[in-house]
C-alpha cells in the first residue's frame, strides 16, 4: 500500500501517517482498549483489568507491524495473533483471569472493521481538509478572476467567451460538493460488534449496552445492527470517495490543458523540470494529481464488486475489502494534496488568455453572476 | 441498451419504459418545451409560440428514434438533429420567427443534461419502487422468522447459530438504506442551462429567470449553477447505484447459497428448469438478480474514469456517459425486479434449518433483539 | 445492447448485424443443427432427421427475438424455451423419434457458449475489418508525412520536433498490433460441449466423436476439454479487445488535441456542427470514438471479476458474462469505425504545424527511419 | 504498494523482493548502466567511462529509495533526481566529461519504462514459478481422483455426477492456459529509448544500434519503434494477469464452496482458525487468494482506461501506469502464492463426496477421458 519511492509523487505523503501499518496496527489496539473499557462500563470487566488491558494494548500497538502480518498469515487476518499477542502479555502482567476478558464476546471482525472505520476517519480527515484548501484556493481564484475574459472552449474548440472567474466557480462547486459529501460520510461511521455470528450472543443480554459504549469510546456511531455483512456504508464510503477523485480531477485536467504552449493561459508556480530538456515547465502537480485520481475508478469498482458478503461473514470479499479500501483512502488524499500543490500560486497569464480569445466578442453572459452566485453560497 | 432477447431474464423489462430510446427521445421533447414555457414565463417568447413549439415536440417526441439517431451520427448527438427538424415543424406551423423561438439560448448540452435527469429521475422512480417491495420482504421474512434458528455461517462454516430473521434483518437493512440514498439522490436532480459556454450568455440578463423556471417546469432543481463540466451529480448517481446493486446481490447471493442442495434451506417460490435435467430446482431469480447486479461496478468505473470533463464541455467523457449511466440504471433496476421476484414467495425449509444446525447450542445471543431493532427503525 | 437513438452516434451500426438479437437467436439455432449434423456423423442421428432439426431450427432462428426473450425469464437462459419450441417444431414435422434428437446429449451452456463463440467471431471479423482499414490510413498518413515537421509534445508542453510520419506511425504500430491480436484470438474461440454435468455422459462413448465434429461443422475450435466453469477464453476475449480499445483511443485522444483552436494542425474531413454555434468544427468521430472507446475497461473488469464460475456451472457468473460481452464487442467496434471515420479524408494542415513548431530546431532525429522501419514491418 | 502488515495475509510476500522500492531502484540504475554499455557499443561512450557509470549506477541502486522518493516529488518521477544524483556521483569519480555520458541520448521515460519492463520480467518470473506450481498440484490431483466419483453441481444444485478428477482437471487447464500466456507475454518485454520527443534525435544516427544494444545488454526485446504513447504492451500485461488472476480465483472459489460445513470434501492442508471458535477450520489460503485475485479487474480497468497517452507523452496516463501495474503484479503474485499453499496437502474426503452423491447414478460419462486427454496435453 505504501512506498516510499513513488508515495511523495502522487501525493501520498500526506495520508499517509492515518492509513499505513502503523495506523492500522494502531488501530487495532485502540479497539481491543475500548472494548475492555466499553465492557467496564456494562460491568462485565472491572476497571483495573482493563486499565491493564490497555496498556498492554498500547504497548502492542507500537511494535513491528511486520511481526503481527507474518503470524497473520496462517489465520489470514491480524486479529487472531493480535489477541493471542495482548491475551499473552496481559496474562503475564495480571494472570490467566484478566486474560480472559480480552476480547469480550468480540470476533475478529468486529475489531478489523471498526479499526477500518476509525482509519477511514482520520484518513477522512486528511482528505476533508486537503480538499477544503483546494476550494478555497478555488474560490479565491474565482474571485480575482471573476471579470478575467477568456475564451470557451467546448469539445475542445473556442465557443462563446467566458471568465477564468466562472471556470474556477465550476472547480470550486465541485470541490465544495466533494467536501460536503465526504464530510457526511465521515459522520456516520460506525463501529462493528456482533460477535462470532453476528448475534452478540457472548455478550448477550449486555450486546447493545456493550455497543453504545464502544461507539461512545471510540467516537464513533452506533450502527444500526451487527453489518458484518451488510456492507452499504463500505460502498458508499467507495462512491464518496469515487466522486471526490473526480471533483480533484476536473481542474488538474483543465490546468494541464490550459498550460499547454500553445495556450499558456496558466502555469504552476513551481512546475517540473526534465532529465532532457532543461527549459520545460511541466504543470506536474496538475499531472500527478490526475494520474493519483485515476486510480480511483478501479478501486471503487472493487469494492463494489466485492460488496456481496456470504451469509455470516465473507469468504474472500470481506478480506478483499482492506488493501483496497486503503488504496482508495491513499489514491484520493494523495490527488487532493498534489492539486493543492498545483492551486497553490498558480499563474494566471492574462494576456495570453485575452490573446487566445482573439478580436472575439467578449459577451460573458451572466459568467459574474456565477461567480457571484456561487461564492455567496460558501458564506 | 435493450435487448429484447436478454432484458426479460436480468430483470430489465421493469425499467425499460423509462430508459429505452423512446423515453430518451420523448425527454428531449419534453425539456424543449419546458424551455419555450420558461422562456414564456421570463417575458422573451409570446405564449402562443411556446405553445406552438410544445405541440410542435410533442409529435417529434411520438417519431421514430431510429430516424434521429441516424441523423445524430454527423454532429455526434442527438440534440442538433431534433432542434432542425423542430425548428422546421413550428416554422411550418407559423413562420420563421416562432421557429427562431425554439431551444433560445440553449445548447445541446443543456437539452440532453436535463433529459438525462428526467430520465433518472423517473428510473429511479421505478428502482425505488422495486427496492421498497424487496425491503418490504425482507421485513416481512425477519418479522415471520425471527426465532427461527438457523446455523450461523462464517467464511461459509459454520460458526454459532443465528436466526433466519437475523440474515432478513440484515437484507432488510442494506434494502432500506438503498431506498433512503436513491430517494435522497432522486430528490436533487437538477436541470442544466448554460447556453453556449456555459456562461448563459444569449439569455442574458434573463438566464436565472428562465433557469429557475425551467426546473419549476420540469420538476426538478434548481442547479447551484452551470454543471457543463462540473458532473458531480453524475459521479454521485454512480456511486448510489452502485451501492444500490450491492444491498441487492447480498440477499441474492444468500439464496444461491442456501439453496444448495446439501443445505436445501431455502427455496424460490417458481424456480428454474433445466434443458437437460427436469429435476433441477434452480433459485433462478436471485442467480441472474446477482447476474445484473455483478454488471454495475463496471458502469460505475466507467462513469468515474469519464467524470473530469474539459473546460467547457467534454470532448468524449460527456458522450461516454449516456449510454453508461442507461446500463447502470438498467441493471440495478433489473437487478432489483429480480430480486423481488426471488422473494416473492421464498420457501423457508424450517427442517432444514434445524437438520443443519444439528445438535450444536441454539443460544442466538441478541437475533431476536436485533430483528426487533430492525423493525422498530421501519416504523 | 442495441440504441437506434445512440447507436448510430458511437459507430456500432457497424457491428449491429453481428450482434443483435437476431445475431444470437439466428446463431443459437445454428448450433442445434450443427450439433445434430454431428451426432450424425458419429451415427447417433440419422441424416433425415437432422436436416428435419436444421430446417426447424432455420424457421426459429428467423422468429421474433422478443417471443423467446420473454419465455426465457422463468428459466433464466433463452436456450430452455428454445430447445422447447424446436422439439414442438420436429414433432409437427416428422414425430416424438425424431423431436426426441433434438439437442442430444447437450446442456443449455453448451448451446449458449457456442453460439457466443460464433457471434464473437463474427463480430470479430467486423472489428478487425475496422482495425485494419483504420491501420491502412495510419500507414498511408505515415508515409506522406514521413517528413512533415512538427512540434513534438510531452506532457502536453513543446519538446523537440518529430514529424507527423512519425506520430501516425506509432498510432499504426498500436492498430497492426491490435489487428494481430485480435485476428489470433479470433482463431482459437472453441466450441463448447459439455453435456449436463460437463462429463459428455450422454453422449458417451460418442462424446469426442460429437465435439469433434460439432466444431468442424461450424468452423470453430476444438476445445482441449469442456470449459463450461474455465473461463479463459472469455477472460482473453476480454483483455484483446480491452487493448484494443487502447489502440483505438489513442489517435482519436491525438486528434482532439492537434485539432484545438489554438494547435488546428488537424481537421477531421467532415466536422460536427453545433445547435447553438454554427462556426463550430467539432473533431465528432474522434470524440465519440474516445467515448466509445471508454466504456471498455468496465466491461472488462466485469468480465474478469465474473470470471471464477463455480464447480460445475457459475451461479451468477456465467449469465452475467452474456451481456458484457456483447456491450464489449459493441464499444470496440463502434469505436474502431467511428476512428475510421475520423481518419478517412483527415486534414493535415502543414502551414499550422510549421507555425506551432516555431523558429526552434528541426532536427528530427530518427523520426523519418522510425517511419521506414514501420513501413518495412507491414510489408 | 507494499504492506508489512497485509502482505503476508495475500501472498504479496512470494514477489515482494522483485517488485518493491528497492527492485525499482535498482531496475532504474540497471537501466542507466546498460544504456552506458549500449553507447559503449555504439561508439559513443569509451568502455572506462561506462564501466565508472556503472560502478555509481550500482551505488546508487542501493541507496534508499525513501530519499529520492522526496527529491522526485518536484519533478513527477524518479529519474529526474537519479540522473542528477548519477551525474554528480560520476563527476566525483571522474570529471564532468564522464559525467556528461550519463543517460546519454536518453529521456526520463526511456529509463522508467525499461526498468518497468524488467521489473515486470522478474515479477512474470515469480507470477510463472507459483503458477506451474499450482498446475502441477491440480495435475496431481486429477490423476489421483481421475476416477474419485463427485456431485456434480450446476448452478450450485446437483446435476449428474462427475469426478473430482474431471474438476481438478478445469482448474488445471486454466492454469496451463495462464502459464502459457504470461510466459508468453514476459517473452515479448521490450526495452523503450526515444529520448526527448521519441526521434532518439540525441543518438543519430546511432539510435538504432544503442537500441538493439539496451535490449541485448538487458535481455529484454527490440521493440518494433518507440512506444512512448503506444502502450499496447502495458495493455497486453493487464489483459494477461487478468486472465491469470481468474484462472487462480476458480480453484480457490471451488475449495471455498466444496469446503462448507455441510458438504466437506475439501480441507485445507493447515486452515485457519478463529479468535472466538476454536473448532473453525476455515479454508484462509483459498479465501485469501480468492480476496487477492478480486483486486485484479480494478487495476486492469485502471490501466485500460489510461491507455491513450497524449501525443509524445501521457500527461498523467502515463503515471498513472506505475503503481497500478506494481498493484497488478503483486495480486496475481499474491493470489497464485495463496493457491500453492491451498493446493498443498489439500485433502480430500472420498467418503464424504460419495455420500453427498447419494443413491444418484455414478455414470460419469467422459470424465476419466477428460483427465487423460488434459494429462496427455501436458507431457
Amino acid at each position: 500500500m505504501t512506498s516510499a519511492l513513488f508515495d511523495p509523487i502522487f501525493g501520498a505523503t500526506a495520508i499517509d501517517a492515518a492509513t499505513d501499518d502503523r495506523a492500522w496496527l494502531g488501530a487495532l489496539c485502540e479497539v481491543e482498549t475500548a472494548l475492555a473499557r466499553a465492557c467496564t462500563r456494562a460491568g462485565l470487566i472491572d476497571l483495573g483489568t482493563a486499565l491493564e488491558i490497555g496498556a498492554a494494548a498500547d504497548d502492542l500497538g507500537a511494535s513491528d507491524p511486520a511481526e503481527l502480518g507474518r503470524q497473520a498469515e496462517a489465520s489470514g487476518n491480524p486479529v487472531i495473533p493480535l489477541v493471542t499477542a495482548l491475551r499473552a502479555a496481559v496474562r503475564e502482567r495480571v494472570g490467566a483471569d484478566a486474560a480472559a476478558a480480552v476480547h469480550l464476546g468480540a470476533t475478529s471482525q468486529d475489531i478489523l472493521d471498526t479499526a477500518a472505520m476509525l482509519v477511514c476517519s482520520r484518513a477522512l480527515g486528511v482528505v476533508v481538509a486537503e480538499l477544503r484548501d483546494c476550494a478555497d484556493h478555488a474560490a479565491a481564484l474565482a474571485r480575482a478572476h471573476r471579470d478575467t475574459v477568456m475564451a470557451g472552449r467546448t469539445l475542445l474548440q473556442h465557443a462563446l467567451p467566458t471568465t477564468f472567474g466562472a471556470l474556477a466557480a465550476v472547480w470550486g462547486t465541485g470541490l465544495d460538493r466533494a467536501v460536503a459529501r465526504v464530510t457526511a460520510t465521515r459522520a456516520i461511521l460506525p463501529v462493528q460488534l456482533g460477535g462470532a455470528a453476528g448475534t452478540l450472543a457472548a455478550l448477550h443480554p449486555h450486546g447493545f449496552d456493550v455497543l453504545a459504549a464502544l461507539a461512545d469510546e471510540l467516537d464513533l456511531r452506533e450502527p444500526a445492527g451487527v453489518w458484518h455483512t451488510e456492507r452499504g456504508i463500505v460502498a458508499e464510503l467507495a462512491g464518496v470517495l469515487g466522486a471526490a477523485a473526480v471533483a480533484v480531477a476536473k481542474p488538474a485536467t483543465d490546468v494541464v490543458l490550459l498550460a499547454q504552449t500553445e495556450l499558456g493561459e496558466l502555469r504552476e508556480g513551481r512546475p517540473g523540470g526534465s532529465s532532457s530538456m532543461p527549459h520545460k515547465r511541466n504543470p506536474i502537480a496538475a499531472i500527478t494529481a490526475r494520474a493519483a485520481a485515476a486510480q480511483a475508478p478501479g478501486y471503487v469498482a472493487t469494492l463494489l464488486a466485492n460488496g456481496a458478503h456470504e451469509l455470516q461473514r465473507g469468504a474472500g470479499p470481506w478480506h478483499a475489502e482492506w488493501v483496497a479500501l486503503v488504496g482508495l483512502l491513499r489514491c484520493v488524499g494523495g490527488a487532493t494534496s498534489r492539486l493543492r500543490t498545483c492551486l497553490t500560486g498558480l499563474e494566471v497569464d492574462l494576456d495570453a488568455m485575452r490573446r487566445n480569445l482573439g478580436p472575439d466578442s467578449v459577451d460573458v453572459g451572466h459568467a459574474g453572476d456565477l461567480v457571484d452566485r456561487y461564492l455567496d453560497r460558501r458564506r
